[in-house]
């Protein structure tokens, strides 16, 4: 529980109304109760404002004059409600110590202020960082490097030579190092490419569950500071994330492909192999991109939603694109030559 | 080992033939042998009843007809299929008790009648439901619930605060809980969003292999009554799924996107952030749902498969469409006004 | 370490130069050290072959003329390359021998030669072959099989009746045998068709991390003998993949559907349920396979990426591609019909 003033204080804002009062907790704005603080981000939910019973609102100076009641103000509410988040989240982290069931390799350094969970394995040549927290049984493999408060979920796998950074957060069932997908084609079929590249995770990452990250051919696959990957994206092997990007949940990066800094890929997209995408360059969802993007923007692939029935219409049309581009033409000759020309079609 | 005629009673059905065949187990009828039992659906393997040896088959009273031997009548042999499927089923649950490698946090409550495998985790203030079977290796967080006979694969992981109903089942690799994709950008990149809502699903749902479901931001995310989703799915963050609703392998539900009840999205469908689908709503399977949807029926998106030859050829023309439709109403035009214009293109 | 003299003998090659070079690893060529071997593959890298401080360099005799330093001389260069990536891993297969925390029912059976890591879980009837590792938390069902070498990594799961042959990788989090999604629609709601069948993979397949393969619905899926499957793939029930097939990750697989030998289907793809893909076919990267393919060749669908403004004006064409043609024909009308028609669009 924070008073307004507190909360206002704590995250750099000024308030309106009773710094006595006191906030329990966030909510939305369609829903908060008197002690609950909520948030109006753009426009949205102007409407909202009216009627909630929020006991306080995050909003910018110019929404503020629509409130009336408690109000914090910010000139960026998404940013200052992220910020409130970190206050009113409940759990306190896990305590030091190494859990009954977890087996720690003896040529493993585990800091004394590392939590580990039941079930967790450390391999030799291991280093887990101060106040790391490998949740059950996480498995971090042979000369792999987990910095000071990153914090592993239940179940996730990190295989062996994978450095991963300070204050990163890696969800469940994610596997950071596996083999990358490589093969060369023999006389009998396919001969296994050994990955003998590890992985380069920088710090303040985050990776979702069911999310993989291959390990390197020879070199490294690489993540920047600040890189964020939802859920159950693949990134294939010697793949390089610039600093900051974000990958939407199943999106699919193939091998050695290259994401410049800040870029945003939305859900489900996919990257083909040796292709390179500048910094700043957003993808829409399910967009493919076959090709490098050296110029910032928007790129997008695919067609619009419609009913089937419509939908059926042109997708056939699409496959006769080709002759309707030659029907065209044919009619934009001159009439003589047109009907010099008719027999052919 | 059934009777013909004790399957016939149990699954509530009229039978033709001898009563006393025995039947040992399903089988598909190109396969079925004189101690099978098989199934007749729809007309697609209509030619294989006359060749088939199954010892009986599940038909409806039309199709019987054709059929020289014992025979299971149904209005809706897939149905009944289905239901004589769970007979046929081999094991029996595991006994109770709590495996000797489990850890259960005093603080947790595990009814005496379920099932805790070897190096599962229950964590305080979880409640665990009478017949409820946790498979090996599966954690379950702080303060959640699992319902009466749900059962929970090896390797699974559920994340706190997350309320499962009766009768689930959650396949191997599924992560309940992991935090949605919430990060606004500050100064010096991505602020993380703690995400403190949890996640509420009903009563027998299924949730397939690898499949991810976000907990909420502020509030829960909500998946209905007899739910199924399938394997590689990606539920975002404040989701709500509705009854009875279908979920393919390899779907990607962003965050905040509302399903309707009696949906049915096949696979590898994207659904963006924020919009809404209505009840009774079919996608078919890899289309992108960009907007939301008000009438049911089924919505469609993407392009028909071709040769690559030809399909380059058409993809060409894709991003030529603008210019063809504009040549094409310059066609339109009188001849006159045609050749005013003719200098523009 | 080897001399150069030592790898071209292992790997059957002739050299030219200094045969007592020694080579402690591999790299590319433009990271290579000078007690580094690299290769070149096709023209891409050539120009960093001048300039490359690799102590010797697999090339084919044409290119090695180009080469002022050691060579492995080699017809194929990139499956050279694979065979020596096989010398130069490190690590030497983990000891034989069941860990501490392993949990092993007395009626499983594992070869003396096998080594299981803590928290593996073997269940009754299960058969672990000789040398076979099973990685830490790995799962093993009931009456599962495990052939000569296979190695499963950390995490994945095997559920029951799932055999797998020699030489096999499985990486973590995969799921062998979870059921296939199948459902008949009762009065209630959906009713569950209990998955009967099992799993039967063949030797030297390759499974990779979080993919699942489902079990069979009456009869098993099946995946032939030196199959490759990268990351993030989902295989449905009663799916069967034709010997030595490489399925890229993130693709998808509906329920049925046959994928013939030899076949390779790039990153994202995805295939309808009850279709049948002849051998030798290519499918380019986020297609979806809607029909049975019976000629081998090259398959796509899906539309260029462009920058998102000009894609928009494409994709809303898209969706008049119907009327484009009406026009289209309706111009191609003599004048006179033209004339007559022209009340009518």
């Amino acid at each position: 529980m924070f008073t307004l003033g507190e909360l206002a204080g704590r995250l750099g804002l000024a308030y309106t109304g009773d710094g006595q009062r006191p906030l329990r907790g966030l909510a939305p704005l369609h829903s908060a109760a008197p002690d609950q603080l909520s948030f109006l981000h753009g426009e949205r939910h102007l409407a909202q404002l009216r009627d909630t019973r929020a006991g306080a609102v995050i909003l910018t100076p110019e929404h503020a004059v629509a409130r009336h009641g408690d109000c914090l103000l910010a000139d960026d509410p998404y940013l200052a409600f992220a910020r409130a988040s970190q206050l009113f989240r409940g759990a306190a982290p896990p305590p030091a110590g190494i859990a009954p069931g977890a087996v720690i390799d003896p040529g493993a350094v585990v800091d004394a202020s590392a939590c580990i969970g039941p079930g967790a394995v450390v391999e030799a040549g291991a280093e887990i960082g101060a106040s790391v927290v490998l949740g059950a049984n996480v498995f971090v493999g042979r000369d792999s490097r987990l910095g000071r408060a990153t914090r592993v979920y239940p179940g996730a796998v990190i295989y062996h030579d994978v450095h991963i950074g300070r204050d990163c957060v890696i969800h469940a069932q994610a596997v950071i190092g596996a083999d990358g997908f490589g093969f060369a084609r023999g006389p009998a079929g396919w001969e296994k490419i050994h990955q003998l590249g590890g992985v380069r995770i920088g710090d303040g990452v985050e990776i979702g569950a069911c999310t993989s990250v291959d390990r390197g051919t020879l070199e490294d696959t690489c993540i920047g500071d600040g890189v964020i990957i939802d859920n159950q994206v693949q990134v294939g092997h010697n793949c390089r994330i610039g600093a900051r990007s974000a990958i939407a949940g199943c999106c699919g990066l193939a091998g050695s492909s290259i994401i410049g800094a800040d870029c945003t890929l939305a859900g489900g997209v996919g990257v083909v192999g040796h292709v390179e995408i500048c910094d700043n360059v957003h993808v829409t969802g399910m967009t493919m991109v076959t090709r490098s993007i050296t110029r910032p923007g928007s790129y997008s692939s695919g067609t619009p939603m419609a009913e089937t029935r419509q939908w059926k219409r042109s997708a056939v049309r699409f496959s006769q694109l080709e002759s309707m581009q030659r029907r065209l033409a044919a009619l934009e000759q001159p009439p003589q030559a047109r009907e010099e020309g008719s027999g052919e079609s």
